[in-house]
């Protein structure tokens, strides 16, 4: 498409151009900093509105705590500061005059909000505390790329706090299983699920799992982390509770987050040539009605018809007749392919005549005749094997490209065209740098599903019990 | 009730301890933040949900803009840096380094987005370009109130670009209408429509209008307000457009807000001596069933029979049911009347027998025996009843304290007490100092359907048309 660098010659500008065309963001005048575009944001609202479900159905409540974090408190973890306070945004004047204490701008909220939790947590009966928040978060960044990584960037973040270990643990597994189920049934993204080694993990964490992600370039996109905390926050915190013992314990916490970098993923995981190609279950039109007509007289009648089949297919499906005269249907054709729009049912005086449609689907580019009586039950089944067709698509696509290689050599060549490498590890973070160094990959995730099998890590040559996922990320 | 001060003693701290003890909010260790808690946050979910329907069916499209904002951005309308700039928080340093133009956090978006509109806007086929944004706020505050004045707050600004003047007019009226329907609608507090005067208004607007809403104690509280903008950010953001006979003119632009603080305008509103009275239309939980019993045997049987009301009652109504252990029925019945739960329904042994329940009224604390069969078709229609009365308790309460006043000793003595004064003012600012100066209460608003009526200015004695309101306000 006029406009859109094609995947093939440069799949970096690819992604640009699409994002910039579909107007779903912008550039800002902030370094940075993007603007987020009513079709981008559509999409983001669609996401929250869904996930707030699962978060809430899984019994967790939304707050809000403040933007502004003290130096103070973010200093009281060690690693946690160690990791966030480089790349903070600091407010150093309030109201004209200088503070006392700066004030960072929340790179994640754990430390205020458990100086909160120290308030709120007495007993054991206060527990488990499960909260969330959506928020703007800043980050200072400095390679940015559109929702993938900006300095300022929109996310969920939840904060739990529990009686013991296992309930944390339970926890951190169900948050990801969340996410996981989101991502792959919603965004028609496969993903690789497991465990973070030590040099990946989240500033504080004991433990983080993410969900790993393959791009069309072979790259992986993390979209999602859910962290075992421990105690490292609860002690320094003081957030103890009372037992049902009458002890005094400190209590167990969890954080897990997904952002507007989920936007991201969609696109690259499943965008063509011609734009968007965007899954029925998280798209904000699903169908789009195009009317063909020559002059006015039939212009009438088509848009006429158009409406009716709006109104046939019902208020459950998100349906838009495309009436602008401004634009000719070949314009349309084009605008609604690269904004991804799953079905595009067109509409001419031949069809009329014919009592029929011509419906396309976005995803293979397949045109059918469809006779006008059918289209309210044929636009849900069509949509829903459009959202199982993408997911085993792009599915496919990374069954394909995730091999398994076993000298350091293989994987520096494998590297240069990219792919998810399943190699042995010893569990030395020595290995990992090494590898780093010589491919730029890193280790993404530690499989739950690897199989146990004996091998000798690439890098040391020393024995591993089974494979982990190595590749080059966003 | 316990650890709530009474109204008649000390409506401030009546204020405070109820926001607190219904865990609505909280104080944060950040000087001027609040943390907004579940119970609170749940209010604000549903005054967004509400109000963001509103706002896309009026043909607005949510977005999102960057926190930060350019120091030279704020500069380039004089009236708004002069407004707003003294009470911005300013980010200096970044990444670790200092910046080399400071960045000022929101205090409002307009220049932020207008250098937007100009990148966006071409032609009036661009027009009108209607956007809204869900965001925080910053604006540095020397003595804050949860809620009704924090230095971060959360609202939604809309920003529109207009090809006329007429429609820029046209659209800042629409959408000080959408506020006035919700705020008596939905929160059921009843307001005053109309104009600010020129100190009033909001800094770069041509024109502000307001909804004002009198509180228990007489005060104003501003509850949302909508600006027309003229060309007066256009011009120096150059946002303009070839008009259809091929000529170029800067756009006509509006923008309107309301925030957090219209949930302690809920509380101030309705609230008593027990606590919070949410109108049932934006209460997070409409109906709470407390089973009464002695044992477990008994326990089982009400609760199983609770929940079978619930259940008849339906997924329409939001009904908890409260069978904790820990606490006594007494101790519920308090809890949920400071949450300002509009119905209870109890429900115990002898009720069993009878084949009733007993529901009680959160504004009236009617206690009536009903048939439980009847409590599905019961609910609905008390629910119904109760937010036609509280606001109409709140109308004639405001209606009483609503006077006519003709001279300025007579405004002084009469704010002791406070009320809304409906005086003669001849529109000049001086007089509206000399009366600030005098009484504390400032021009409120200048109301759309005060009667045409000779008089003379209470502070000049020069001739005025018709009667304005002053009041002590928030």
């Amino acid at each position: 498409m006029k406009g859109i660098t094609k995947r093939s010659e440069d799949y970096s500008r690819w992604y640009t151009d699409v994002v910039l065309r579909a107007e779903m963001a912008d550039y800002s005048p902030v370094k940075g900093c993007m603007i987020i575009r009513p079709y981008g944001y559509a999409i983001w609202e669609t996401i929250q509105r869904t996930l707030d479900a699962e978060i809430k159905a899984t019994g967790h409540e939304n707050a809000y705590f403040p933007l502004f974090i003290p130096e103070s408190f973010l200093r009281k973890e060690a690693d946690h500061v160690e990791g966030f306070a480089p790349e903070c945004a600091v407010v150093t004047h309030g109201g004209g005059s200088e503070l006392e204490e700066p004030l960072y701008v929340r790179p994640t909220s754990e430390t205020i909000m458990y100086s909160m939790f120290a308030k709120w947590i007495h007993s054991y009966r206060d527990l488990p505390l499960l909260v969330n928040q959506w928020a703007n978060v800043v980050r200072w960044e400095m390679r940015t790329r559109l929702f993938l990584r900006t300095t300022e960037f929109l996310w969920q973040e939840g904060h739990t706090a529990h009686a013991t270990a296992e309930e944390a643990q339970e926890e951190t597994l169900r948050m990801l299983e969340v996410y996981r189920r989101f991502v792959e049934e919603v965004l028609a993204i496969p993903v690789f699920v497991g465990e973070k080694s030590e040099s990946e993990r989240f500033a504080g964490a004991v433990n983080t799992y993410t969900i790993e992600a393959m791009m069309q370039d072979k790259r992986a996109l993390q979209c999602g982390t859910s962290h075992n905390l421990g105690q490292n926050f609860s002690k320094p915190f003081e957030v103890s509770f009372q037992t049902r013992q009458g002890t005094l314990e400190y209590v167990w916490q969890t954080s897990w987050g997904v952002s507007t970098r989920l936007v991201g993923a969609l696109v690259m995981a499943h965008g063509d040539d011609q734009g968007l190609v965007l899954p029925p279950r998280i798209a904000p039109i699903s169908v789009v009605i195009v009317p063909i007509y020559r002059d006015l007289d039939m212009r009438a009648k088509v848009v006429a018809v158009a409406e009716k089949i709006k109104e046939a297919i019902g208020p459950d499906v998100a349906v838009k007749v495309d009436d602008r005269d401004e634009h000719t249907p070949g314009w349309k054709f084009n605008e609604w392919e690269l904004k991804g729009v799953p079905i595009r049912i067109e509409i001419g005086p031949k069809d009329l005549e014919r009592n029929q449609v011509v419906l396309v689907r976005r995803d293979t580019g397949e045109k059918t005749p469809v006779n006008r009586n059918l289209v309210p039950s044929r636009v849900p089944a069509v949509l829903d094997e459009m959202q199982h067709a993408i997911y085993e698509r792009a599915k496919k696509f990374c069954d394909e490209n995730t091999v398994d290689i076993d000298t350091l050599d293989d994987l520096v060549g494998r590297m240069e065209d990219g792919c998810f490498a399943r190699c042995h590890w010893s569990g030395e973070r020595e290995a990992e740098e090494k590898i780093k160094e010589k491919t730029k990959a890193t280790l993404r995730v530690i499989p739950f599903d690897a199989a146990e099998e004996e091998g000798r890590c690439i890098v040391t040559g020393k024995p591993s019990k089974k494979r982990v996922i190595f590749a080059k990320a966003y």
